[in-house]
């Protein structure tokens, strides 16, 4: 017996949620204040229009913009007196304080935050497996009941999802650090880019394209989600500010000291402590990056890499790839790097260690330009 | 005629510059502290080991560690009297400095940074190929020949890159935004990971890996030089510290306004002008984002996606690709996202936006399960 699910929002992740749910077997009616937009997640498979004389849901999933999703929630528990009630915000603290805050039934209340999304937004990104293989934090509140979470974390296997249960505290403590902070930080480097010269831009490197691509995101959604997260993620701000004054006392140490980079007549004074401080900083790193998880979240796997040049032209990396597989050899992943201005890019193909001589002798035996 | 080159430190950039020219027919002779080293590039293609009675070079080319760059390149100068002498580390302004410190006569000295590198190092990771496509920027100082400036720019481009002139500064300011404070914020965000619990590490995704994927690198060069470009370093750091002071203050004032996420009932004080700083961080980092170039060195081109479902399964990829060549489209970039626990993944071909639907097509025609 799967529940009947009221979807309520019918943006990318309440949409994409009804059509894996309806494909499912559940049966889910939808609601959205735009009659436009919840007619198109009906276009699109999401379940049917609620229709309100119809039979009540018994789980209700709030998929609302951040800044609303508790006072929806609220909402929701005054007029479902039997349902569960749950929100998919990745933020958890905020909408259980709202909740508390406006008497909702907290025993009737469970947060969730599935850690799927795309670059896009809105009904027409749907899509179906959008949950599958993600992570699905579950985020019980002290009140809620065991058939509450029981229900939530139904719903988030039936969509494929990988349930992991947190507090609300907790979940948001992680999110600062594993998301939030990231985004601001890689923000305020793009932002650094503004005033630079056409010339100074041009030695952008793969290095800055990745630091910064998430700086592309929305403002209007950042914002509501860092406005929701703020106590968490100004404390994690303010230590990645304590971390940041010291590599600037340590370089203004430098600075003083005469640049003792130059070596062998100036290396007295505060410049070994300085040196070791901006080291410290660079290794810290190495350690806490070292702690992501590898592919299909297991542990970090050191993968080795076999480099290829690629022509580019139609077809040329099918055909590289076409050989990788001719090997027997399983791509692990896979990086292209375009040269400046030139016809070919560089791929560099990631695999198991104990596969790399036998790639490069494969590749190279089929005319491939191979380094390792 | 080709000049007579003598490159000083044969690791991964001076191997590969040495096998690249060697290619091209210069005579390109080796020197290294280390005989093991110098004997490895030798081994490699790189040029033959100096032999002091032999002719001395034309061109210096000093591809020492760059804390001990100046001092080699000055003693370079007093060596050769008649040989124009260039470096290739990634600061400039402190080579000049020290090489003026040290009465280097700065006439036969230009300075160069070939914007190429590998995450190895030492000669045994030299590629020949690993200057080509790449800018290439040629840095002279106000008393550089033009005969200094002309013969280091015949070289960068003998190696198939593409040449860029600066000045000191502008390159070290230039740098300081693109490279390094880029990675000093990545170590720092990395940073904070170290003591996240495993749960909440496990929530990392796709953002947190790209932020911070340069955080792997060697903490012992990046010292170097960090503290090589430490004023234009600490300048730049300063004033993402002061971006990143505003996003806490603006954060504090929602922490203090209590939350003013949840809305109906807390729109009042200062959250207003909060949300609006926080919403100018990130839309400064879109437009900052912006400016970055595209694929190949051109302005920015905006590409579009189409995502397809991958089996993990040897030849998958390749299939797809092939599918994607067969279809007639140029595949502009790949971007490869794995699930989590799941036994596929799903593959963003970047395209242009004129060839997405055609794709599409193509694609489910061949059984491909298809999204936008």
């Amino acid at each position: 017996m799967t529940p009947r699910v009221r979807v309520v929002g019918t943006g990318l992740i309440g949409t994409s949620l009804g059509i894996a749910l309806s494909r499912k077997g559940f049966e889910v009616t939808l609601s959205d204040p735009s009659p436009t937009a919840m007619r198109l997640a009906r276009d699109l498979g999401a379940g049917v229009l609620a229709d309100e004389a119809g039979q009540p849901p018994q789980l209700v999933v709030v998929a609302a913009p951040p800044d609303v999703a508790g006072s929806v929630v609220a909402h929701a528990l005054r007029r479902w007196t039997d349902a569960v009630v749950t929100d998919v915000s990745s933020v958890k603290g905020a909408v259980v304080r709202a909740v508390r805050q406006q008497g909702g039934d907290l025993s009737r209340y469970v947060g969730s935050h599935p850690m799927a999304g795309r670059e896009r937004s809105g009904a027409m990104a749907a899509r179906a497996d959008l949950f599958e293989g993600r992570a699905w934090v579950v985020v019980p509140t002290p009140e809620s009941s065991p058939y509450a979470v029981e229900l939530t974390r139904e719903v988030a296997r039936a969509v494929g999802s990988v349930v992991t249960v947190m507090d609300a505290d907790e979940h948001d403590a992680a999110v600062a650090v594993v998301s939030h902070v990231p985004q601001v930080v890689a923000s305020l480097v793009a932002g650094r880019l503004r005033d630079l010269s056409d010339d100074a831009v041009a030695l952008a490197g793969q290095g800055l394209r990745d630091v910064t691509r998430i700086a592309a995101s929305d403002p209007g959604l950042w914002t509501q989600i860092l406005a929701g997260n703020a106590e968490a993620v100004r404390e994690v701000l303010h230590q990645v500010r304590t971390d940041l004054d010291a590599v600037i006392a340590a370089l203004s140490g430098l600075v003083e000291q005469g640049q003792p980079e130059q070596g062998h007549d100036s290396a007295g004074g505060d410049a070994p402590g300085a040196l070791a401080a901006v080291s410290r900083a660079i290794s810290d790193g190495n350690t806490g990056h070292a702690r992501i998880p590898g592919k299909h979240g297991g542990g970090p796997t050191a993968y080795a890499t076999v480099v290829v040049v690629v022509p580019d032209t139609p077809g040329a990396l099918a055909d590289l790839l076409s050989d990788v597989g001719a090997a027997g050899v399983n791509l692990e992943d896979l990086r292209l790097d375009h040269g400046l201005g030139l016809p070919f890019g560089l791929a560099e193909v990631f695999v198991l260690p104990t596969a790399v001589e036998h790639l490069q002798t494969a590749l190279a035996a089929r005319g491939w330009r191979v380094h390792d």
